[in-house]
């Protein structure tokens, strides 16, 4: 028999990761709660027409598509031979696979509002937390079964709603106690308004792709790209000179002076989203900023209005965005339903997690599970022992019973590998006496009280 | 564009179901922890080979298998082409899928376990909730995509696992307050003292397959079964006789005369659990019953010792199990750890939420998400509006402001759609007063008050 193993890119849960992951989680669905957004949930698997062409020709190449069950019937193989020569010319056909995992939660959000449509009340507070599987080339970091927590507000075109997820962003950063957290800040619109400066707007996908490598390839690796993209140098210094600028007022007088109105009015959509988010602040907030940054570009297409993106800037962490988002007006036309704009962010779960990890942000609670271990004695010690562990759970203290009658060296080491803190011991007199015997990993020798009593200093 | 879909025996999960769901796994999940089980999670997808030959014939057919990425590249079309036609045949083969989804909670704990032994300290109490997948035929109640929630200890003999199992059961359905719970009680080794007693060890695998119908097709039908599958009239009249005794002692009594063993230890088994069990009680519990029932067969094969199932014998329920289980004494055999004995129950979440839904059982408060909206009444009431928001969520109370300068009866109808108990209201008035005015959907009029006082009535 082979060792058995898991997928390339995917990996078991331990105990103590679940336990974090899951305080992770909480964390987030408290503050989506408190902010009046509602939970759903989509399945793993859509149909393969859902998911196709929605996310580029690399995107479509990272889909999981499942198999079509029954291929084995007689009827069926010759179309199934046919699908599978359209699949090797990189087509979809339904006869071979016609359902895929998912691959984001946006689309599937989407793809449910237009369905649910006539049950929704908009504008629809909606939060999301669910893997998502890509056939990436797994390496550190990245998986390719990964979670998502998304949280979109759509039917509204109040910037409130912007400010308010900007509020979200830093509400979840402060109860993680992550520090330097930045919240980097810009539009769509000044973006096109800085391809309009320089007279390039037909060029604006290449001008934004570009500016999105900033992090990875530095100013000279940006030129060098929009110089290949057919930018002419003077437009690559106007570029260069306006991304570069520190303020809104700045990026105003510019655009001013060439009466650039989209411009204007992603400065504007700035401005208000800025006065906003001031009344939603909140004293805890000491561990993030929001900054304005004019090279924030965000890589989806799908983005028409502000853009944001969360970074850690802390000295220990070198990790990219953990979190990002943005106002697309058009999403779900894709399924037909149109005019109906919205706004999200995302948590990039998996990497906040590495960062807490990291920073050892986690609280030291989350590893203990079992608080009282029960020693077995065998015998009629045993029963007594039963009922001294179902008065502590009945007090909800988390406890169990070592459930063979091993050796007393045998429980204490695992009572000791599993930190367990504090051992039960109840032998003849202790039975007889109606007491227990309690020792406490890292304590001196053995302490006899009543059940109560260890109740009673465990609450 | 056609209209969107999802694929057939998939669900989106609306808001209130989800919160419904997170409640009856949170109690759960509560449980678990007092009894000092500890979370795993394993991936959705596992190598098709830890799944195949593991659930019957049946059972392969019906696990859903991922499509291998990449298959168009050049290089790989001659296999893949030759790994179809082996597809076509029933067979598998790397080339075309390699992957598949998890079919249930069991065999990808067990290949955990094995993976994981040097990690692991034995005993393992574990507890795992998470969704699987089957290409079964949709139909009412059952679902392609569905969740389990298995809890099981790994490496004990001890009979005290199984009463600690049967306390979890009954201790859940208090929880959650399901009406007439009945958690039935055999054992495998009953069973096959049944086939002993009548001459017909070897037909054991079509004893219990026959008497596991029972439910379905009634004692003739059982008979009929037998019959059918080679068993003599004198040998299916023993097995009706012996599955209807009503006690312990009388089957001890039957095995006795005819000194079969395997049949009198699994009465002691039994007898033994109970008596654990019985330490074990709460006064709570007064929803529950344990009963022994010969009839309870379990169909599947990997289970050894002590079966169990639960059922609600409430009249106003047409439902099968909602939960079942039993010891199994060499699951991770098949992935080469031998002589490993575990003993395990599930948790039938999709059956259990129905039962609740069909008898009310969620509580009231679960569909309530936000507590509080704030009217938005633009300009710069927009800005004293925020504020109040921002108040009632430092406090902690769900609220949140409709985004747009809507019409205020377009709020409120909004407001009464989400059932959003209380509006705030806040004019030029409320503003230069520092007040607000306070409506609740039921009661009568406006209230005029400090966001202080509805802070302390909802508080």
């Amino acid at each position: 028999m082979s060792k058995p193993s898991i997928p390339q890119g995917t990996r078991d849960l331990s105990p103590e990761v679940v336990r974090k992951r899951q305080f992770l989680l909480q964390t987030l669905r408290s503050i989506f709660e408190t902010c009046g957004f509602q939970p759903i949930e989509t399945p793993a698997m859509e149909n393969l027409s859902t998911l196709m062409g929605k996310y580029g020709d690399e995107g479509d190449r990272l889909i999981f598509k499942i198999l079509n069950n029954g291929l084995q019937e007689p009827s069926k193989q010759e179309k199934t031979r046919a699908a599978l020569e359209q699949v090797l010319l990189g087509k979809n056909d339904t006869n071979l696979t016609e359902r895929a995992l998912r691959y984001d939660l946006t689309i599937p959000f989407a793809r449910y509002v237009v369905m649910h449509q006539n049950e929704i009340q908009f504008p629809f507070r909606r939060y999301q937390m669910q893997p998502v599987w890509r056939a990436d080339r797994p390496q550190k970091g990245r998986y390719r079964e990964f979670w998502q927590c998304d949280c979109d507000i759509v039917g509204s075109n109040s910037l409130i709603n912007e400010a308010e997820l900007l509020a979200i962003y830093r509400e979840a950063f402060a109860k993680l106690a992550i520090p330097d957290i930045v919240v980097r800040l810009n539009s769509r619109k000044i973006l096109t308004g800085i391809a309009q400066y320089c007279g390039a707007e037909e060029k604006l996908v290449d001008i934004t792709t570009a500016i999105d490598k900033l992090d990875k390839i530095g100013h000279a690796g940006v030129q060098k790209e929009l110089s290949e993209r057919g930018l002419s140098d003077e437009q690559i210094g106007d570029i260069s000179e306006l991304i570069g600028l520190s303020s809104l007022d700045a990026m105003e007088q510019a655009f001013e002076k060439k009466q650039i109105s989209t411009g204007m009015a992603g400065i504007g959509e700035l401005r208000n989203t800025l006065n906003y988010h001031e009344q939603l602040q909140q004293v805890s907030w000491t561990n993030s900023k929001v900054e304005i940054d004019f090279t924030l570009a965000r890589g989806l297409s799908y983005y028409t209005g502000v853009i944001v993106e969360v970074i850690c800037a802390n000295d220990r962490v070198q990790m990219g965005s953990i979190g990002g988002g943005g106002r697309y007006d058009d999403l779900t036309g894709l399924f037909g339903l149109k005019n109906l704009s919205g706004v999200g962010v995302s948590f990039g779960i998996d990497r906040i997690y590495d960062v807490m990890e990291q920073l050892q942000l986690f609280p030291e609670t989350l590893n203990v599970g079992t608080q009282v271990i029960v020693i077995n004695n065998g015998g009629t010690n045993e029963i007594y022992a039963l009922s001294l562990l179902n008065h502590l759970r009945v007090q909800g203290i988390s406890s169990e019973i070592y459930t063979d009658n091993a050796k007393f060296d045998k429980q204490m080491k695992y009572a000791f590998n599993r930190g367990i803190p504090y051992v039960v011991i109840a032998e003849d007199e202790e039975q007889h006496t109606g007491t227990i015997r309690v020792k406490q990993f890292g304590g001196d020798g053995q302490e006899r009280m009543t059940i109560d009593a260890l109740v009673a200093r465990l609450k």
